[in-house]
């Protein structure tokens, strides 16, 4: 039972989906609504869906006891400025997000944070998930993409303008793919689900059917298959080397990983941690361990709102 | 004239030498001695030219006004236990430097606050130095090895142990060469003076004389010497994939860079610049500057002080 301090509300602004719930302080999704986003089309109709979410949470019970409004959204952000340019809705760029919720009726006033989705993500571990017991930790998603956030010091390193964690592209390989951030040799051409999917392929794999996912080169490899093992191989491997080289110049003690492509269980983990033995070899980054995230599909929702507690809601 | 508040005693700790000084609040050094570490001997050996050197410091004028001792050792350390275990100093193991110094007659009950020498350098650099302006800052020194402390949200990341800051072992080449430290690929093996003259030895430049140091390298690179070049370019390039990185995982304003190798300037700054354009590519990274040093070979005195300033002393 979620009892004890008043609800936050969340909205979690991603490429496909608009979410948005009532989180209680533990947690818990008290009621929840979401809206495809209308990604393509212009920038007022993206604010719509949103404040149409909006306004469906306002007529939910509790709403009265509401004492902020914590926004997940894709990134780029920026939260100084309380601005979105989310890459996978160009008729956001420099969308003041932040001051339009504000504007809007039904948020009558309430404190609106504003945070990338991976530091919203790691929010959500640190607080109610698998980084609890942690006062400096990364916080991973590894699906379509790869993202993440840090927990430094016991509270969320955000950077100046929201966009610190973004360990899915720096570069581990010098000489790597060109990834289309404008980088090379980023961990996402490495290690997203894309990427392992891409690589199986090129590889030779040949899928028995019509999917070519990376959830089908998992099946292929859990039956066998050398070139889908070791496409997942090479994906634990580049993860293990951006952990650590994350544990070697912050120093974390544990990392957490999620996303659709963590659901392969051993098939990443056991090289990712087999790797990390080599690559985080010095001694205060050798303690590093290795967690499954807690939550599940509505991590973001809960980020959101998680934020928006760290903030001092 | 540095007039003022009391002076800071500052010790410098590393595997060739131990300087201490008394350094006024402005950061210029009043009094200066040093003696050579005797670093293949015992721990209580190596302690008694430590002490010997405060000893020393303790007849200087200004004594009696000290208000703190700052220690800047060679790593890892570890600031919670107040422990040191300098690669190049096998007699301390986790040795207990702080409880020693503590317990030392001339040192008469004074705050000692102990740091990493990256993590020196950087106090240095971001109170008297090139990094003053920003409140997250990357300070590095490239020379012999790589390394170098964190400025982020205005105060130094010491990490829990005092390491964070180690972007030389940080891996660029998840394929590349083994490290002694147990890792692959670090910026170390890519961008050091020490991996510079390999290279450039391996791709069959020939030195003039009997020098084959990255001095001499440099030397050869600017008389036109393809080898040599390439050397420089292959550093500035691991050193600019190390720097973006760091960008993109916490968000930096500025990088400083000192050193031997960074003498080369033009040589090793030319290419750092340009690959920086690739590898800091998302916008957030993108405005990142490049700074040189500004302390020169007394950076880590002047950073010990700086640590025990920065520590409120």
């Amino acid at each position: 039972m979620d009892t004890g301090a008043a609800p936050i509300a969340a909205i979690d602004i991603g490429g496909t989906k608009i979410a948005a719930a009532l989180v209680g302080s533990a947690g818990t999704l008290l009621t929840r609504t979401q809206r495809p986003t209308p990604a393509a089309s212009d920038g007022e109709t993206v604010l719509g869906a949103v404040l149409d979410a909006l306004d469906e949470l306002a007529t939910a019970p509790g709403w009265a006891e509401v004492r902020a409004l914590g926004v997940g959204s894709a990134g780029p952000v920026d939260i100084g400025r309380g601005t979105v340019s989310p890459v996978n809705i160009p008729g956001w760029r420099g969308f003041p997000i932040v001051e339009r919720l504000s504007a809007h009726p039904a948020a009558r006033g309430l404190p609106v944070v504003l945070a990338g989705d991976g530091i919203a993500i790691a929010a959500a571990e640190h607080r109610f998930g698998a980084a609890r017991p942690y006062d400096n930790a990364l916080c991973m998603v590894v699906s379509t993409g790869v993202g993440g956030g840090l927990v430094l010091n016991g509270g969320l390193h955000t950077g100046r303008t929201g966009n610190a964690g973004h360990i899915g592209h720096i570069t581990v390989d010098l000489d790597g793919d060109p990834c289309p951030c404008g980088s090379r040799g980023c961990v996402e051409q490495l290690a997203s689900g894309t990427a392992i999917a891409r690589y199986a392929l090129r590889s030779g794999w040949r899928p028995a059917g019509q999917d070519t996912s990376a959830v089908a080169v998992a099946a292929a490899a859990r039956a066998g298959d050398p070139r889908a093992r070791a496409a997942y191989e090479r994906a634990g491997r580049a993860l293990a080397a951006a952990i650590a080289a994350t544990a070697t110049l912050v120093e974390i003690e544990a990392v957490v990983i999620g996303g659709g492509v963590a659901q392969a269980d051993g098939l990443l983990f056991d090289p990712l941690r087999a790797h990390l033995k080599t690559y985080a070899a010095l001694p205060f980054a050798a303690g590093l361990t290795v967690h499954r995230a807690r939550l599940g599909t509505d991590a973001g929702l809960v980020g959101a709102a998680a934020v928006a507690l760290a903030a001092g809601a």
